[in-house]
């Protein structure tokens, strides 16, 4: 991916002048190194950018920066100590760094040699709206995802652990062409969905389950994420409520969605459903979240965001329902935001279902 | 796991009253309660704990300390905020917390409620020695690895993708029992070896490849560690030189490991071999780490390791030899120390080779 109009945007976005940046993802957006440690200076007076890396990734980071045209300079140091000198001696005397992305212990270190401030949010806005590279990237991580889940229900899950589907999961992701998962998949059976951050056990996949499957895959750094809830023979008729209930409001939710809606819309419109069922005490989350190179962006979709959408960013919809001692249901669609609404990205059917016996399907 | 004493010696164990405590690795060493969102604040006075967790965390929360007979009380909190207010409600004025463990910002927001100070080390020093519990369990995982290694050699490996090579070994780890892996594997092969920290890419391994394998698995929280460095094929001169003088320094390396050593004697001792060899320059790490239900715990066998290993520690000892456009050789096991010496944990094979033909082995 070509970087340069990103560092154009970081240099005109903020207002301090020398800029200190430690996210390996704010990294790898500005210059297209994607190593675990490193640190990247950034004078947006002069427009020079030099990123710090240790010995182990310098010849890494010289092919890296190559391939996305970035003009970063590349410095190795052994040690942190080492660029604050160098950069001492250039006369910085002030950094700003993105307070959330910094250790208090590192924080500390810093203000012992600079005057430093926070800068929290230049680029997490620079990276809310995704270019058409990095949409097809996350589009094939969607696709990936897809193909995996068709692959597992194709030899159905009744009788596997939950451990057992995960892994099964993860593994066609990979043997489909994924980097990487996104994030531990997540699969919850029965009374395990009430769980919405349930992680896969030995539990048994029994008839009559309804179960929660949560995944995505990773794609040149970029991630896919989808969730969809399983049938498992005959559902009880607390299982079918919940899921008619749900599959309602995320239809609702996605329908809201579009350039110049606010978030905080997104989430009402899904609460409203849930209201309506009677069931709200039982959507114990926000609706969505951005996706891009990190699995939770903004905008988060909440009751509390302020943020209006716009095209081009990746979001999920993604409300469910968690009843204790019974289970959960939970839908989620990663959509791109369009001046008329939106394009679904996951396009695995929403009803999915395992039938008692796995010899017909 | 029973967590009695863990707490016991925590209270006895550092001069701060009220500690606030956000590292899941410590918090689950203490209570536990292995969710990725909580914070644990303990008085040290009254010997009272509390276990702040959000909603979606409450039941797995109970079931967990249950399992554990943690004496921790639960209280489920939807914001920071609430358990700052509760904490105030308490009288507390005065708060310590691990300044590595929080953000710059998580930081601000305390300072401005409480006066905040550092505890980084208490719990670092006691989570070093690992009871007969956390042992059986880092031995199983080591034992998973082993045999995973073990499968993917019996197909062998050339002709196959880093990266395929990655995913067989995760699978058949997470197929034998493994809650998770470690850690991403590391697969690297021919110049890519040169890279300590190298991803798995779509390089072919073919013959005359030097392969570093680098893996752990995950039972119940606690992890392995182990690398070996594979040949297919007949080698180079360079890489039969380079291997040969790793093994030896790996052998002087682990014959140093006992109960009284300093840590920077094991690194001494590996560097010795290496400087003999006058290939010093291409061993560009420490030779070893702590591993528990971290991957890198204290202490660290660096030459600047001022600890002294003590019986119960384990600890990697992992010599390895970096060569900038020929490739890499890294040699680790993951051992035990004891009175007398050390117990090898990770049993593979040192010397693995994979045939030209993958016919037969």
């Amino acid at each position: 991916m070509n970087v340069a109009r990103r560092l154009d945007a970081f240099l005109s976005g903020g207002a301090s002048r020398h800029v200190i940046l430690t996210n390996n993802d704010d990294i790898r957006w500005l210059t297209g190194f994607s190593g675990s440690t490193s640190q990247l200076f950034v004078d947006r007076h002069t427009g020079e950018s030099i990123l710090f890396v240790d010995g182990r990734y310098t010849e890494r980071a010289a092919v890296e920066l190559d391939a996305s045209s970035s003009s970063t300079h590349i410095c190795e140091v052994s040690a942190t100590s080492t660029m604050v000198q160098q950069l001492q001696a250039r006369g910085v005397v002030e950094v700003a760094t993105n307070f959330h992305h910094i250790s208090a212990a590192r924080f500390h270190d810093l203000r012992d040699v600079f005057k430093v401030s926070d800068e929290s949010t230049v680029l997490s806005e620079l990276r809310r709206c995704k270019d058409a590279e990095e949409i097809a990237a996350i589009e094939m991580a969607a696709r990936i995802a897809d193909a995996a889940l068709a692959h597992v229900m194709r030899d159905g899950i009744l009788g596997d652990t939950e451990k057992q589907v995960r892994f099964r999961l993860e593994n066609a992701m990979n043997e489909l062409g994924a980097d990487d998962v996104s994030f531990p998949t997540i699969v919850a059976t029965g009374s395990n969905g009430a769980r919405p951050h349930h992680e896969p056990t030995d539990t048994v996949i029994a008839d009559g389950d309804c179960v929660v499957v949560d995944m995505g895959a990773c794609v040149d750094g970029y991630r896919s994420d989808m969730t969809r809830t399983i049938r498992v023979g005959q559902w009880s008729d607390a299982y079918r409520q919940m899921f008619s209930t749900v599959k309602k409001a995320q239809q609702v939710g996605v329908d809201v969605v579009r350039a110049g809606c606010a978030g905080s819309d997104v989430d009402a419109a899904v609460r409203r459903v849930f209201r309506e069922a009677g069931v709200e005490h039982e959507f114990v989350h926000g609706t969505g979240h951005g996706v891009g190179l990190y699995i939770h962006e903004d905008p988060i979709l909440s009751p509390r965001c302020t943020a209006t959408l716009s095209a081009g960013e990746v979001v999920t919809v993604e409300p469910g329902l968690y009843r204790k001692g019974v289970g959960g249901v939970r839908i989620e669609d990663l959509v791109v935001v369009t001046g008329t609404g939106c394009r679904i990205l996951t396009l695995s059917p929403k009803e999915l279902s395992c039938p008692r016996s796995q010899q017909t399907i």
